[in-house]
């Protein structure tokens, strides 16, 4: 494979994922398997402009597959969306002889990747690296499972205490436009509703389950809802509905936030940054360009980043299905 | 070791927390060694007063010494509170041939459980299970520590994107009255502040240190704040007053919440409850009563219930100088 | 969908993985669900030959799904592999009305499924419950993500001494005849060579690999060894031949053993078990037998028992090259 | 406080355990409190030879407060114990114009330290850090309460294994010549027998003891072993001296090995290496020499290193008969 690229960088964007250092560390050692030289750009595209570039080795990324956040820090970046801002990055590159990047983040990072591209030309590779699992092309986003994970361990905790009391959850957890995490974690936690972006199943539905749920001898109850859900009430406004509405439960609300983005990386999120990050480098030494790398039925696959963004992963209707049965 | 206690119950009561279940077996299992019959009281002092007792063996207690929660379930219970309430627990005990019961739970738990004693003189015996550590004669509570593992791990987890993203976050923690989940959760996590209710240490201080760690080349810091934290806002006020006074910092706020009540016990927590629940029943059997058991310098000791409810332990002067330290 | 079936039966089989409770809590809220009686089988086929039945219903299953072990306990048992043990079986199912059953376990009890079924007729359907993902038909059995993780926190910590003592570390995980758990445990750990029963490298290989990556500068290596690798050698055999012929090491070994089997179940896992328990219930009420229910490419799919134990799932050859890639 | 030392050093020796970094930390951090220079010493006394110091500040901490193992290496030097190595150290240390250190490290660490500060009066404080739980002088040594916590935690994964089969376990931790993780962990993991170097019940009492627990019910058991146990039988021979002696188990072996020495810390560890850092650092300034900092009774004290070295804390002998209450 002869490639006319010698030196590629590597980024992180946006909001910080788990397994986002275990990508850094893939794309950084393939390079020095495949001969090419690699540079970290700290700080996303702001450091991109900066020219923040360091000059990596394969041990500059020793020990760093087990944590969470990004050793190259990340950044949202308002200067790289104006026409200005990304001239500046790309006199960066330039000056540091670098022929092509790949880049960690989102469909936010990914947009000003897309365009960059257009405009000079540079081979670029996405590596999708959100909680969020909202990005079309690949089933997995990094740092999903791992987030996924986070919730389910909270919710058992968050269950311990509803068990002892009889009481009910209100369980706010990440998601603002795709209800996966929700979703996922309400099957995996035995939630007994959940309330996603995709749908809207109504405040009567809501209500009409917890009163089964009561009846059915339930004591407990937990219902994990997506930050974007489609109620029109957020998770307090629900709690006050609900003891209005049916004041045989004492309701509580735990909004999780933040501890769900960072952590020690899941096995399966290791494995998954660890193959992209071989694709990705493959890919653009073999002249790909503007594609993200993705995994779709196991396989790592390629999708032109334009298409990524466009879309998002559609909710899994079996899923729904599966908890739908399993609230019985 | 002759006594006249034939028949004893065992309860919890109040917020659940971390090792009751621990206690509850060991308050069995030593019943159960000693030839005393052990009921189990449903559901707090509410059960007391149904009469929802049921028979306990050693067997009934197996697997759960790593139970969150607690299997008899707790509750807070207003009919208690009154003369009446008490006569009818009082009956209840007396039909089912209880001689004295083991109280597992908080201030308010133990409040209700001395005037019971004071009013009929039923032997019982407290045991301190709350995560708060806030109750006097007692160096630890049964729930503390794992609690204070649980708020660790999620600052840790807050830390990757904190660092990530060069982040300032307020982490409010339980502890209403009491900071000691705050300060020894925030030595152990590395925090740049502290706020505890037991002193004020103004919003000036604050931000004269938050202004010394950003100089002193800081990316990213957490300052954890208990609930009951005296500058007068809570975290989300605080996070204005920091943006408004201090605009180079980019502030988030993350509440744990109740994950911190649930969760496996940890190693300490599973060992104090098993030696609290022996000196317990042994401490009834040898006609002590209206005391509680607690854990002073390494012994389990007794202090009577009336003191342990009058105050709360000290915060550790030592460690907040041993923090100050730490965030030079 | 009008079924024949009325009462279905299920089991757990063989050795124990996490996931199998939420397999189980599956199984018995979709028969409650589809208006069809279920029945538990405890400890296996020699429960089943014995009677050892107990009638569930939805609240029978509830808070098992974060446990890991099996309530219905397991066994291996010889008896069934006999005619007169599996007629035993077929009556006892007669006598308690069972037309059909869900066995969840690993090949060996798939087996037992299989002649059983074609004696008697009797309905059934398999759910891969293993950790060592060795089933042809399903990319995933029940149990393989969390016993993944619980290796791939094992060698996290072992690294931790790795690393503070420069020392090499032979780690022995399952997999007596694949290598799943090795080779994704070992790129996930970071490990510098990774033995399965799948390659022989060669001991040559082994320390040319551990020679250059001294020379590359690291200070520290893990090797991951699967119980069943063919060099010929053990894990502690191992040990003697690298300190005898490369003796720049400070050489240990760490065999993992049970704690692989147990643990609460990942998120991956217990949605995996959701899902497979109501197909398979459904299955069997669409008339399918003799099935394993399994997953691919993100599907609930079904395979013939014959041809599920007929093979092994192959080793992803992609996989062995981006380890060789991360090692450099 | 005036004081003639203006530069320390600090150095971990010995096995690591998890607690050393938080306690280098504290070190390094409370010399730039005090205004004193701190150099860090690489791979213990090895490095004090060789003079592998590198000067540290505030920020050369960052972040290591929740990492296993030591980021300053550690070894155990047998050049160190001839007066021949202890010289190079001495005038590696002079020539670096250190004048005094602080050792993280077990009893061989701090013998080397004691005939090293009697030969050249060099200012010494050591702190414990071992996970043995094994120095005079202090009742929690660093890294203690996180092994004992691993143990725990894998101790409930072999438990759900051993309740699916009706199993018997024998867990070896470690422990060579005390049982403190053995006997905590058995009491904290509800251990049917816990085998100690302390006392060395017989294996009468062993085969007893089972035979009691499993006509009591229990249907499977754990026996936590000790490496130094008295019986003169390894977990191997034990298992297969109960298979001979009392062929009703089904019995298997698990030798928990390194995964102890590793991992994140736990708050405790955390905190207690922060205290100990401290005062470690203000006794020297003090003019305080030869001792080491220990926690009694929740207070930093300090012992003489000759007696801190002489003999063990002792078993408790209340946990002994809890452990044997437990057990009914």
């Amino acid at each position: 494979m002869q490639s006319p690229i010698k030196k590629l960088a590597v980024l992180t964007s946006g909001g910080d994922s788990p397994g986002m250092n275990a990508a850094i560390r893939s794309v950084v050692r393939t390079c020095a398997y495949m001969d090419v030289e690699v540079m970290a750009i700290y700080r996303g595209y702001q450091g991109m402009i900066e020219g923040d570039f360091v000059l990596f080795n394969a041990r500059s990324v020793n020990n760093i597959i087990n944590k969470g956040g990004t050793i190259l820090k990340s950044a949202r970046c308002q200067e790289f969306r104006t026409p200005e801002g990304r001239k500046k990055a790309h006199e960066q590159l330039t000056r540091a002889g670098i022929d092509g990047f790949v880049v960690i983040g989102g469909d936010g990072s990914f947009r000003g990747a897309s365009i960059f591209h257009k405009e000079f030309g540079t081979p670029v590779i996405g590596i999708p690296g959100t909680i969020d699992n909202d990005i079309f092309g690949t089933q997995y986003t990094l740092g999903f499972d791992t987030a996924l994970n986070t919730v389910v361990e909270a919710i058992d905790k968050i269950r311990d205490t509803a068990s002892s009391h009889s009481r009910l959850f209100f369980v706010e957890v990440m998601g603002r436009d795709v209800g996966h995490i929700a979703l996922n974690a309400g099957v995996a936690a035995g939630a007994e509703e959940i309330l996603i972006p995709e749908e809207n199943l109504g405040l009567d539905r809501l209500l009409d389950s917890l009163k089964r749920s009561k009846k059915s001898g339930k004591s407990s109850s937990i219902v994990v809802v997506a930050e974007g859900d489609k109620t029109g009430k957020n998770v307090f406004e629900l709690k006050e509905y609900v003891e209005k509405n049916l004041p045989v439960y004492d309701v509580r609300v735990s909004v999780l936030g933040h501890i769900q983005r960072g952590g020690v990386p899941t096995a399966f999120d290791r494995v998954l940054a660890s193959r992209m990050g071989v694709r990705a480098v493959e890919g653009i030494l073999e002249g790909k360009t503007n594609l993200m790398v993705g995994i779709m039925d196991n396989q790592i696959v390629f999708t032109p980043i334009d298409e990524a963004i466009k879309g998002h992963t559609k909710i899994d209707r079996e899923l729904i299905r599966v908890s739908d049965i399993m609230t019985i």
